[in-house]
């Protein structure tokens, strides 16, 4: 393509609406163009970029036999209401934009398609004989995201590719999901990208076991804990780990002792001298079921430690049967009218014991909200404990479980596992942290979905049973900013080769010079006849324009028609390591050629 | 593709939901599915189908140096309001799904782009040297139908490629449609379809000239008009011709007459034994302006004319300045109740004169509604022309404008052309008609965008133009309906072999003959290497129900590996004619190779 012909628009400036590197380059190097909160137009040298990506992606489903198609945006109410998610996705949470058509149906735009695929099965599979099956489809979908930011990172529209596998049984599952775990570290690897896979919490998906996907990258909004022996990654909100030992107890004596001030761990231990690891820290959450039910939860961790809101969301959700509903749609700090609503008198907020006590909680009548303790296994070890006294400006020491205090019914894992602490699989192993882009989420569902919708199959021996499924999905235009955010530097963009909109640029210097232009002209067109993707910078700009522009853009390879051309040279510029050489005309092509070719295997 | 391993379930009986026999067909066959009305999910087999189209139409547009990119879905109403077309498209029409957002934010589904992509040119081009520009994308498209039906054919999801272009000057987009109206021909050609391009109306779109491109199908939604000669074709909604001459009235004296149940010209002219032609017919409507106005409209005709609704539209927006209004957003009967409102007594309907008269219209004040006479140029030719009397049960004979009756200011032309009528450019040739299924449309817009959004550019003296502006559009997924509408028969689809999903099957009859399943693997893996498409029914099914399989899904090339084995042959099956060859094993994948690519050659 030539530039003079292309909608080719660069800024000098970064743009306001911009927070994080890659979203600032994409917009400045004209790939994209955003005409609402979240919401983009792709233009030409990004829609390039998407359409590769989304090549190796079909390219490796293809591979495994998976069959694309295509399903409808736009997805009836009633079968988010089979499912069970309807008002989850549409109220509670919200992260579906539905609207009411002309026959006054609801209908949402589609963020997944579990529902219409499971829809579908049901209607299309009727034996073992037909499975296992897989389809996969490469489309736009939806999300009324909350805070819609860093561009194409979460955006309200965007591309994915979302996979669905039925099978027989739960081993032809995992055979899949092993499949899916090859092909999408192929998918990122193929990519050009330094990633990782890690363990993941399943969330509004459901199922049992998922893996993610992470690209690398400082702005990443996920933190991974890794052992450096390569055995252990996972995502924060799923990582588990041994903490730190906890220091001996020297309080061995239990009484109540004046605190000022000390509403935080920290200058509680300040305050007594001791180490937080001594002490039991009691948190209170308001968690609302999507029953409506609201059920004050107090949670006993230890003081060094933090509560994972997701797996406290995880534990409540399979309490959840016990207040009548089937899942937690928010957790938060109880609100200040709920607090008066609840407690008999102010709630003795950093300074709670373990129990809050009858003359707290609505003194000890049955009434709603229910109260809910529960207890981190980091807590439930200690002993002689400093914790809270239920009054404001007091603390006890050297408290115990079964004889202070009653331990919780509910023991459980709901500490946030950090950097530091050490792997479960081996001890001497110490976790480390990295910040990573989710790209890539695979999970195996089970049979959640087939049995909400009565999506059955006939085995060999007649009986009737649920499908058994696995859903994969890839962030198509969010890989495309992740790899920028993995890759540039102070002048621009630094394309993957195997991404890149065009591997190679020529630039014309000096347009006023017929030898330039001529020289530029047989380059570019030998290489587009070789097969390289070329561009020709022949627009009527200064020589440091173009060559800024270049840069910016991050096409791999940069060939000049400049000063060298008198003694038959044009000079090379890679623009990832910014080495410059002087290159025969005659061989310039086939350099660039083989230099392409070589990026391509090398990353296959 | 093994058949054994891929989502393939077809039907015998035709689905009730279906009407004609392409959406029959497609359903039967287990190309798609309905999940809501008007909405479909692609399945394999169609969503290759619909790539092969999509490659097609993206090579003809990169021919002429139009650039892909993707515009939102999603799209602000403020970009809707600024062309003026929010409430036509959601209110009006309702053509456009809209949502609020959870920032209550109203937000409509793109039915097409004009706003979108003249927003983004009045961000990008600055100057003429930027300029033409043309891009297009192909995307998903919504549209909340008043009656979805037919499949693919009117859906309210729908797959399209839509495409803008931006000029210095009308002839520089006369140009560029000029292109596109080769590049349509290319595409519908090269898809191996039967077209016809036509004159069109430019309806909501808007701007002046317009073309659309019709594939030819019995079960065709419009009607299209065209002479032998090949110099004219027009939709019939656009096309202009000459009616066949009126009979000399014989009614020279002017009289009233007594003519009982006449309400009908039919009925009138019987009764009166005179030719329609002689009549003058006074058909009155309601028309609702964009302002909310409502107008009583009189149109004058001859009687053996009827008036199109669309060039009335076109006429009434004409005059909407008159009447505060920009457009006309419904035309019909007037009903009961406006009746009553406008008029002082029952209107005389069947019995109507050129003018109602003042003791019919609110006794001839100036209050609303307005009323509005207009006259077909058929009707101002007449001479003693027969008419109503605004009495029911009585006509008048013998009636001439300027003398009984006055001449309708506005004089116009709102009469449906019809097969049989003359040719205006030559009256020797008489219009013919056929059905045709709009596939492509493209347009000459001019400025209305541009200037309703304020996108200029800077011209070669530094003074600021709006950007003059075309627009084309293909139906992707309505095409490949029409492929199917226009090419099957009673045992299928037959698919032009360019946008077959397949375009051979290899068919083993006995899977518990090794030989045949031998035999029909070598070839299969030998279609696959020399890049035929190629599928294997490797089903454990009789020969019989694979036979009519692959007849129903319509796939070129059938090879079986049936008796002839035995002599060293194989069974070659011509889907399209029926015509069956034996052909040797080691000769049957080069002939097959061998009509593939001539069929291609022949359609380029």
């Amino acid at each position: 393509m030539r530039l003079s012909q292309m909608l080719f628009v660069t800024l000098r400036e970064d743009p306001a609406e911009a927070e994080i590197p890659s979203h600032k380059l994409l917009l400045r190097a004209g790939y994209m163009r955003r005409v609402a909160s979240g919401v983009y137009a792709y233009l030409p040298l990004l829609w390039r970029v998407l359409n590769k990506i989304s090549d190796i992606v079909r390219d490796e489903m293809n591979i495994t036999g998976a069959q694309e198609c295509l399903l409808p945006q736009l997805q009836p109410a009633e079968l988010w209401r089979e499912s069970g998610r309807w008002d989850t996705y549409t109220k509670a949470e919200g992260i579906m934009f539905s609207l009411i058509d002309r026959r006054q149906q609801e209908v949402g735009l589609g963020p997944t398609h579990e529902e219409v695929i499971t829809a579908i099965a049901r209607d299309m599979v009727r034996s073992y004989r037909q499975l296992p099956l897989h389809l996969y489809q490469i489309q736009t979908k939806f999300r009324d995201e909350i805070r819609p930011r860093f561009g194409l990172m979460r955006g309200r529209e965007f591309i994915m590719k979302d996979g669905y596998s039925f099978h027989t049984s739960e081993s032809s599952l995992k055979e899949t999901y092993q499949e899916m775990y090859q092909a999408y570290s192929n998918i990122l690897r193929r990519c050009g990208l330094e990633f990782r896979a890690v363990d993941a919490d399943s969330g509004a998906i459901g199922g049992s076991g998922s893996t993610e996907f992470m690209v690398l990258a400082e702005a990443g909004e996920d933190e991974v804990l890794y052992t450096e022996d390569g055995k252990y990654a996972a995502n924060v909100e799923k990582a588990v780990s041994r903490p730190v030992d906890s220091v001996p107890s020297t309080f061995t004596k239990f009484e109540k002792l004046e605190t000022p001030n000390t509403p935080t761990i920290e200058s509680l231990a300040k305050f007594l001298k001791c180490s937080p690891t001594q002490i039991v820290k009691n948190v209170l959450y308001q968690a609302v079921f999507d029953n409506g039910r609201v059920v004050l939860v107090l949670v006993s961790l230890r003081g060094d430690q933090d509560v994972n809101d997701v797996k406290l969301t995880n534990e409540l959700t399979k309490l959840a049967a016990d207040y009548g509903g089937a899942a937690v749609i928010s957790l938060g700090v109880p609100d200040e009218d709920a607090q008066r609503q609840w407690a008999a008198k102010p709630l003795p907020l950093g300074y709670m014991a373990p129990d809050l006590g009858d003359d707290y909680i609505n003194g000890g009548k049955e009434v709603e909200p229910k109260f809910l303790r529960l207890a981190d296994r980091t807590a439930t070890d200690l002993k002689n404990f400093v914790t809270g006294s239920n009054e404001a400006g007091y603390h006890v020491v050297g408290g115990n479980w079964g004889k202070e205090f009653t331990l919780p019914k509910q023991v459980v894992d709901v500490r946030k596992a950090a950097a530091g602490d050490r792997a479960l699989h081996d001890p001497s192993q110490t976790l480390q942290t990295a910040r990573g882009i989710e790209i890539g989420h695979i999970f195996q569902l089970g049979t959640k979905y087939s049995q909400a919708l009565g999506a059955t199959f006939t085995d060999e021996n007649g009986a009737e049973l649920p499908l058994v499924m696995g859903c994969y999905g890839v962030g198509v235009s969010r890989l495309a900013q992740a790899a920028v955010e993995q890759s540039y530097d102070k002048n621009g963009i630094v394309w993957p080769v195997a991404i890149a909109p065009y591997q190679a640029i020529v630039v014309i210097p000096n347009m006023g010079d017929d030898l330039q232009v001529e020289a530029a002209k047989a380059i570019y067109k030998e290489l587009l006849s070789v097969g390289v993707e070329a561009l020709l910078d022949d627009r009527d700009e200064r020589a440091g324009v173009k060559f800024k522009d270049a840069d910016l853009i991050g096409i791999p390879y940069r060939i000049v028609t400049g000063r060298a051309l008198g003694d038959g040279k044009v000079e090379v510029v890679d623009r990832a390591t910014g080495i410059v050489q002087e290159v025969a005309l005659a061989e310039v092509v086939a350099l660039i050629k083989g230099w392409i070719v070589d990026e391509l295997l090398a990353s296959r």
